[in-house]
């Protein structure tokens, strides 16, 4: 399957790099950075998603191939301003987009420490807002590209509420977590999050692939549907996993972003379904192991016996297998070809990552 | 004219009340966020000036109205978004959205100073971000109500390059000039900033406008190309008076706003066409009475002196007036109806304000 997500790849960095729509900007190093995300690379998921979910219903996946990068370039910028949101520094092995151009603001205007920073946001929030108009400038250019104006403007519309509100609702109330005490986030809250934030672009993919298979702008119709819901279950699936991975992942390869997400006490729905399932004594035992300085290996193993013993973790594995199962079970329903099978593959290779 | 103006702000309230698209954002205060600029009113410059265009043709201007909203809808999110960027507090008499939201956080969760900050940007920059896609939606919405999905593509296709590209690149070279030297920035480079940043959206509405009425998707059409030529010029020369007035204006009513001007070191045309204009010596004068700490009159009247005795102030009224005279010249050149006039009244409203 790598050897196909790798094809999409290629083609999907190609029409990337040839697109006319950044040529505009300026000054020459924002739209740089406005396509530097975009290059960056990634396994490209999203757009293997919307191709294969076409491909699937027998639809000819060169009309599906705009949208498929306009759903790429859509995650990215959302990416660049979590960035900004989240203070992060590295993303993909490279600086963020505003630690970057802080960096550049340094060293091109030796503007001092405060105004390097401030740049740096402030043109971080400029590119992510033109990669936003890129994003759905490509979906919209499909017009051009073999669908009808009528599906292009249905697919861009789709792109705007799942996008737009969903997701964006999604980092929201990521970003407002963190201002309430994690005992009183619900492990249903995070599960409604993480819908909103990773499900609502995967479900438009499978959607929008299958729009253009059947050339409908009925988002109600049932295979339509269908693929979209397979999707969602799949990304949720995902990041059960990734919460898993978080605690039980192989602490020499993972040790330091485990001890920063008990440091930070992140609330994972792992953390808060174990907090919801043990004894008060025992909550106060767990609580006290986060948001500590310092972590090694043994208080970490601590952590990880109080959630096998209370099924926090057994929970949060079957939780999991059942997205799997239910994800499967859609595609099952679907004709039996090479994206089906391509499809299955990605659905397993996201729940079997070690990292 | 101004009773024109407020015909078409009741029906831009009144569609921006009622449309559903923000209604899926969570949480529910981010969701009011999203309303609350587009619902402060403001003057609805650029909805009329789309409105009227198309009437100008004899286009039927219902048919325009989810353009004209959308083009609002736009010009809020980068308010929103510049806001962040200017640090500003105040917008239209009330708190700019980032220091809103950061005195809820501050009441609601307890966040102290530095967290209830943070959140202020972060949700304002999400908020600007759910606004851009409403605006895009809104413009996607005119194939439901009226126009062909052909022309609701090249609109909003039209909407993203002067909108995304060239506005927002506008406003990366104002953030950029205060990280240079302000004696190394021409007159020119301000101007062509302020075409980008103020003049391609009101360019767009006067397209967008002229378009529905022809029914034409192509933008060098002649029509549509004069009537965004007459936009721009309008829209430069409204700029250019607002050097003037940052200067020039009432002293009891706008004595802080020249005083902040100045003491920023804010490069202004009207400011490098005098630093250009000097001898060496009137040029360190000049300078010399840049980013003090206190201003009273009689420095400002000494300024004023400078941009008057050198020719600066008298070419920037001389330039003004060039692009009221261009943008009356092309309007003269359309059959004279009640809409011709409306947009000469405008026009000349622009150029005629006190503040």
């Amino acid at each position: 399957m790598l050897k196909k997500l790798q094809e999409v790849a290629t083609t999907v960095n190609e029409l990337i790099v040839n697109d006319d729509f950044p040529t505009g900007v300026e000054p020459d190093y924002l739209r740089a950075t406005v396509m530097d995300y975009p290059l960056r690379g990634g396994k490209r998921l999203r757009p293997a998603l919307l191709l294969w979910c076409c491909g699937l219903l027998g639809g000819d996946t060169d009309k599906a191939l705009y949208p498929a990068v306009a759903a790429e370039l859509f995650h990215n910028w959302t990416l660049v301003h979590d960035d900004i949101i989240d203070e992060d520094r590295m993303r993909r092995g490279q600086l963020t987009t505003h630690e970057d151009l802080r960096l550049f603001a340094y060293n091109k205007f030796n503007g001092g420490d405060l105004a390097s920073d401030k740049f740096g946001q402030s043109f971080a929030i400029l590119a992510g807002d033109i990669q936003q108009g890129w994003a759905l400038n490509t979906i919209l250019k499909s017009a051009q590209h073999g669908l009808s104006s009528e599906l292009a403007v249905a697919l861009a519309q789709r792109l705007l509420h799942l996008g737009n509100c969903q997701l964006i609702s999604g980092e929201a109330l990521d970003v407002e977590f963190p201002m309430r005490k994690w005992q009183n986030i619900s492990s249903e809250e995070v599960l409604h999050m993480l819908e909103l934030k990773t499900g609502a672009l995967l479900r438009f993919c499978a959607e929008a692939g299958a729009a253009i298979a059947l050339d409908s702008c009925d988002f109600k119709r049932k295979e339509i549907k269908m693929l979209g819901d397979f999707a969602a279950a799949a990304g949720i699936a995902f990041q059960l996993h990734d919460d898993w991975l978080g605690i039980f992942g192989n602490f020499d390869k993972l040790g330091k972003d485990i001890a920063s997400d008990l440091a930070s006490e992140k609330p994972t729905i792992l953390l808060l379904k174990t907090f919801e399932s043990l004894k008060p004594e025992l909550q106060l035992h767990l609580a006290g192991m986060l948001g500590l300085d310092e972590y090694d290996e043994k208080i970490i193993n601590q952590v990880r016996k109080l959630m096998l013993d209370c099924g926090a973790e057994a929970y949060l594995r079957e939780k999991s297998d059942n997205y799997i199962a239910q994800a499967t079970k859609i595609l099952s329903e679907f004709p039996d070809n090479e994206y089906r099978s391509a499809l299955l593959e990605l659905t397993f290779f996201l729940v079997n990552r070690e990292k």
